[in-house]
């Protein structure tokens, strides 16, 4: 990567007294409007002594990782002055918001998005009052806050959201404070394989500074208490270069800044070598906060964690201590008598297009569309519905190269997977890219390129991270995964729509391109594994999430999959969820077909019912590609055993149609969902994953208690692909049993009509336990033979 | 911990040639049995020459990991016969289940439990024709391979595992065999970290064999491609004591018997001395596999994966090439023509008490009951309901910390939590125990113990795993975590619900006790953090869990936590999910009620409710404490407005009761439930969860149509926790509104009715947003008050 040199009035070299010094205070401002934030109602200045009915009724907020946040955002932005970088910073520890809060308010950028906090007493006091406050801001890092892509709220993924970040970023530095206590955490120790992915020519580069502050909540963390030694070797065998920094408790801190800047200074002349620098940086937990309370050492332990003086309101020992410790930073020097930072602290802003607070990069405003072929080109011919075998991943592939080449001068499109892209039969893409790849190869690789626009790991939590990190800095992507692992990321995704949900509501922020999955290895295909591999709720799980931002499709095969895909890579500000077999799956509809039942969402298959001008006996409807082919064939069976019964098709794509308008943006009214169900014929649903999402989604729909619904009940098992239809009971003769079992006119016949079917399904069963496969009458199937 | 020392017919030191000989002897056996069971149908024994009969139709399985595998059980065994140490065998790459069970049946296990299946050449047909065969066993490790605790379908828990199985047994070595494709998942590598827990004197040995096979499913794997001295740093930084074993592709299996010997004596000496040896075992991808495919290396490349030769019954190239592979194992010298494993072969088994897969830990076999207080001596004293305040989890901890002093001899329970026991007020535990921990301590730590029965560490993946290793080998415990963190653990606790569910089934296997979790720091009450800790999903994601496993409890005062925390500590083979806040709330059952309800699990509150002989106007319903409160709240504030109104109150501690009893266990009869609910009452419901899961349970019940749910609707934010329930819809008012608006015969009075609530909310809300704080009427609310 390219870093910016130095222009000329800031030269490198050893930082001068002055510079430091001016670092310093800069800290201290930083600090105090942190502690402000959490204690502070009124009297912001300290222009008066400290009284009770200054503070904050209920003191919330975390005072332990502050200092050591706005210590990195200080030096961080020495650097930036002098050498012109350009920085993006991630808070690991997103719970020390106040940290960025200040820092954004110092640098300007606060007042110039919150309009309505200025940069003077006023300003300050609603800063203050608004943090952790009913009707203010979270406490933590969320979008509110100028500069941030991470919240930091669940702990774990700064990391590989700096390392998404950086990806198709050369010249950025992302810089990224990791806490020791989220150091723990999986999703964490994982993403330290980041240098084994990053491009050294085509990505930026990520600079984690681990904060070393000791504790946790209530414990030392794990990596505070190994041997020096035994961390850097950690480290330095994911392939970083740590740098120490050292601040012990009592530590004298001007020569913290000569340590931290020298280490800083060390590190970015080893970025612009094409090396891998990290900063350990060790500062006691709620450094130059209290030392002492309550008979306890508060600074450099756990206790300094959260608020170090809970009872100041109430407690006169309290509150003097409060007072002594905000005054210890000297605001009479850092501020104007009328609130604005002083010119000793205003001196250390970077240029306004350099402010870390102020990126556009994490605004969503860096975006560019992304150039999609056209969907018609790639469309398979469908003369006849059902009669095709096709693999719809496999089609899908074909686009998405295409779309690669379309945008690879923009580069702004990933693809991610845990080690399952050609498995999912996306391996088109490989004939005009590769999977992203810094370590040695050997004779026995495909497709391993230093630049490639796949990215794999056999990890669901980075690919995850990473393609958030991407797409939060405004570029776009697809995460392909074997449905059932998707709930690797359940807490992933909760916390990415909670993130975009409240982004939208922030007007300086952009809405990003949105999450895409294509959940494929669905549960129904699932041939070499069994139950472990067998799982349809993540579906269930989005649509626990926002209806503003959580959005399933089923597409039935691969010409309404490329519609969605489409239109998914379009949108913004979404949780899109495509679930979409990789296996040789029947063809039903032609391109225009597919784009007008897709643009609906749900509709009724004429070409598939029987249905008269007087309506129909029962509804057949489907979603999900297996479900639709044994939707289809019951049909088949139904008109075997009663020629005229009279059948509505209906297929659904876009689960959320069936959603109460109340519930979901794109619920159909009552109305039209009676359209197509009715309210009295009895409506047997083929449901490509658990039956009760359906029941949850439509149980206040008119007719609901003629809606039965089949799906996966759990019985996960290693079989073939119709016996696993027949354990679960969407088989196509289960699916016309109890279709029969709900049509008044055949109750004369029922009792032969079931011994019929039930027969069928027994003879499928022993020739499947027989020869271990299945009958070639169903491998043979087609729609109308 | 101790080892057994050599018996004195097995002396140590360099393994002889002869012994060797039949290490060798067993592995070709184990690697012919394990492809067979992925080919073969018929002709086992390969008597007669291999036909395209002789073949699966279906070719299922995974084959390149097996090799390593049996490598590692066969030299395991060595070690087993050389020092009867007490191993437990885990194997991180459960889809290479073939090796597992060849090995069980090399030893004899397989045939002792699985009876059907002898040792001859019937008994080898159809071990072989059962592997990924419908009516079969699944490809993977799961429950009904001898000695297995770990599935291994979803990859990153197996270190984990090895870890809970070895905590709190002395004496165990727990051999791990980690695949360097597993390595990359975030669980695993936040795993690597156990040493900084376990206690050498209390605890077993975790002996981790990293599998170096260099390849994924299609791509390299991350920790092959580091230079060796940085995979060593990277796991010495982690405390482990790496032995190279490294076989190229063509080493002599001779020389390489000789190094993994060598190395695994080292690993066991060095065990004696206290240490953390591990091994990094480099062999080829589908080692002693076909060499070559289709024109390309196949051993020794990621192509090894599955099934090497996937055409071999259509194929009579590939026919003749799987041929010369099982023939090079010379099946003729490894079991008689009866099909037995021939004595070269046999010799090599342990005895028969120290077979790996015949371990009783593995099996439930070695539990005992805890020995549990009597609930009645922590109970509360209540006499009135809803005037004394207590923490839950506060009065629960004491109970808590008697069970662990009860049980102090048995050693058999360990409390687990991400960092946060303390702050969920289970810290009387610490009067008797403290937090496991073997690194440096330090003068502000506190309740650190090398052999603490409390597990902390600030990731839920480890907490879960390690709970799961636990129990699976026969112990009990608790994980007490933030419930919107627990969505972390949704795959993984899916996993474990299919593991018991499955080996429920296995008649050899004796129920586990219940993996239990205290959900706590719920969403109602998340003062100091907002959003991102604002989920209470994952109860609905447990209860798409089979309804055999699956259970909800959400107690509203503490002295039915009590009872509810007795029970699941009683129960064997389920999931229970206890929500319960750990801030102060109100109590309102005695120890004598608390008992009662809760073994009904739902009931009318009488002494809350103002009903007559006739009946009710509105029902309210409520389950979770805050929302108990607010509903109870609700009465008041009806009678205040209606005083004539008959509400009945309805409280529900396990939600599994309003679920159909076809769909759960604990389901309610229809009977039942309108009896409670009524068929025509409405029934106002305050939930603490998403409101659709109660819509879920109950959508086929009798006047469902009337039941209306107030829930969380995901508007999170840092406020006060009355406002949180206004957010949400579900404080006093508002149910009060929702209920009148039910109420036919106050519809005249409506308007004025609506009016003065919403004035109330308004005032509510105003102070808040003013002080910040909820007015002082909520804050000294108490029931009848």
């Amino acid at each position: 990567m390219t870093v910016n040199t130095a222009t000329p009035e800031q030269q490198l070299g050893p930082a001068p007294e002055a510079e430091l010094a001016r670092v310093d205070a800069w800290w201290r401002a930083a600090n105090y409007l942190s502690a402000g934030q959490i204690y502070l109602l009124d009297n912001p200045l300290l222009a008066e002594p400290l009284a009770p009915e200054h503070l904050k009724p209920r003191l919330l907020g975390h005072w332990g990782t502050v200092p050591g946040l706005t210590l990195t955002y200080a030096h961080l932005n020495r650097v930036i002055r002098r050498t012109s970088a350009d920085v993006l910073f991630v808070a690991g520890p997103g719970h020390g918001a106040a940290a960025l809060n200040a820092a954004s308010w110092l640098e300007g950028t606060y007042s110039e998005f919150h309009t309505a906090i200025g940069q003077d007493t006023d300003g300050m006091r609603a800063l203050f009052r608004q943090f952790s406050f009913p009707g203010g801001v979270s406490s933590h890092a969320s979008p509110h806050v100028p500069g941030s892509i991470h919240e930091g709220g669940e702990l774990g993924y700064s990391l590989a959201h700096a390392t998404g970040a950086a990806l198709d970023n050369p010249g950025l530095v992302v810089a990224c404070v990791v806490g020791d206590g989220e150091a723990e955490t999986g999703p964490l120790a994982a993403s330290w394989h980041a240098p084994a992915f990053l491009d050294p020519d085509g990505d930026g580069v990520v600079l984690p500074i681990l904060h070393v502050n000791g504790y946790k909540i209530a414990n030392p963390t794990v990596l505070s208490r190994l041997p020096k030694a035994d961390l850097h070797g950690l480290l330095r065998g994911h392939g970083w270069e740590p740098i120490e920094v050292e601040c012990p408790l009592g530590a004298d801190p001007a020569s913290v800044h000569e340590r931290y800047a020298a280490a800083l200074d060390e590190g970015f002349e080893r970025i612009a070598d094409r090396a891998h620098p990290m900063i350990v940086l060790r500062t006691p937990k709620g450094w130059t906060g209290p030392s002492e309370f309550d008979g306890h050492r508060l600074e450099g332990t756990w206790r300094a964690h959260q608020v170090p003086l809970p009872g100041a309101r109430r407690d006169p020992l309290q509150l003097a201590q409060l007072e002594r410790w905000l005054r210890s930073y000297r605001p009479e020097e850092l501020f104007t008598a009328e609130g604005a930072p002083a010119p000793l602290v205003r001196s250390q802003r970077p240029r306004a297009e350099l402010r870390m607070s102020g990126t556009p990069r994490a605004h969503g405003l860096t975006q560019r569309d992304l150039r999609l072929p056209e969907v018609a080109d790639y469309a398979l011919e469908v003369p006849v519905p059902g009669q095709v075998l096709a693999e719809s991943t496999r089609v899908l592939g074909a686009y998405l190269r295409d779309t690669l080449v379309l945008n690879a001068e923009e580069r702004n499109l990933l693809l991610f997977s845990p080690d399952e892209h050609a498995s999912n039969r996306l391996d088109a893409t490989f004939e005009v890219t590769g999977r992203r790849w810094q370590l040695p190869t050997e004779s026995g690789d495909e497709h391993l390129a230093g630049d490639g626009r796949v990215l794999e790991v056999l990890s669901e939590h980075l690919c995850q991270g990473w393609l958030e990190g991407y797409l939060l800095t405004g570029r776009h992507g697809l995460f392909s995964t074997y449905e059932a692992f998707a709930h690797l990321v359940d807490s992933m995704v909760a916390q990415h729509a909670k993130w975009v949900h409240t982004a939208a509501g922030v007007p300086w922020r952009r809405p990003v391109p949105s999450l895409n999955y294509l959940l494929t290895s669905h549960v129904w295909r699932q041939d070499h594994n069994g139950a472990s591999h067998q799982d349809p709720g993540f579906i269930d799980h989005i649509l626990s999430k926002r209806a503003e931002v959580a959005r399933v499709y089923l597409p039935p095969d691969a010409n309404c999959l490329l519609q969605v895909t489409d239109h998914c890579l379009r949108s913004r500000g979404l949780v899109n969820v495509i679930v979409a077999g990789k296996q040789p799956e029947y063809q039903y509809l032609g391109h225009d077909a597919a784009r007008a039942h897709c643009a609906q969402g749900i509709g009724i298959w004429e070409w598939a019912g029987t249905e008269s001008v007087d309506g129909a006996d029962v509804v057949l409807a489907c979603a999900g590609d297996v479900p639709t082919q044994e939707a289809l064939a019951a049909v088949g069976v139904l008109r075997g055993l009663v020629p005229d019964l009279r059948i509505r098709v209906v297929n659904v794509v876009d689960l959320t149609r069936l959603a109460a308008r109340e519930r979901h943006p794109h619920g159909l009214t009552d109305r039209d969902y009676t359209a197509i169900f009715t309210e009295d014929t009895p409506v047997i649903f083929a449901f490509h994953g658990y039956p009760w999402l359906i029941h949850e989604l439509t149980y206040s729909r008119p007719g609901h208690e003629h809606l039965h619904v089949h799906g996966f009940s759990e019985n996960g098992t290693t079989t073939t692909p119709f016996d696993m239809c027949v354990l679960n009971g969407i088989d196509r003769f289960q699916l016309a049993l109890a279709a029969l079992e709900r049509v008044p006119r055949v109750a004369g016949r029922l009792g032969n009509l079931r011994q019929r079917l039930l027969a069928e399904l027994d003879r499928h069963h022993d020739h499947i336990r027989r020869t271990g496969e299945d009958l070639p009458e169903i491998r043979a199937w087609r729609w109308g033979r």
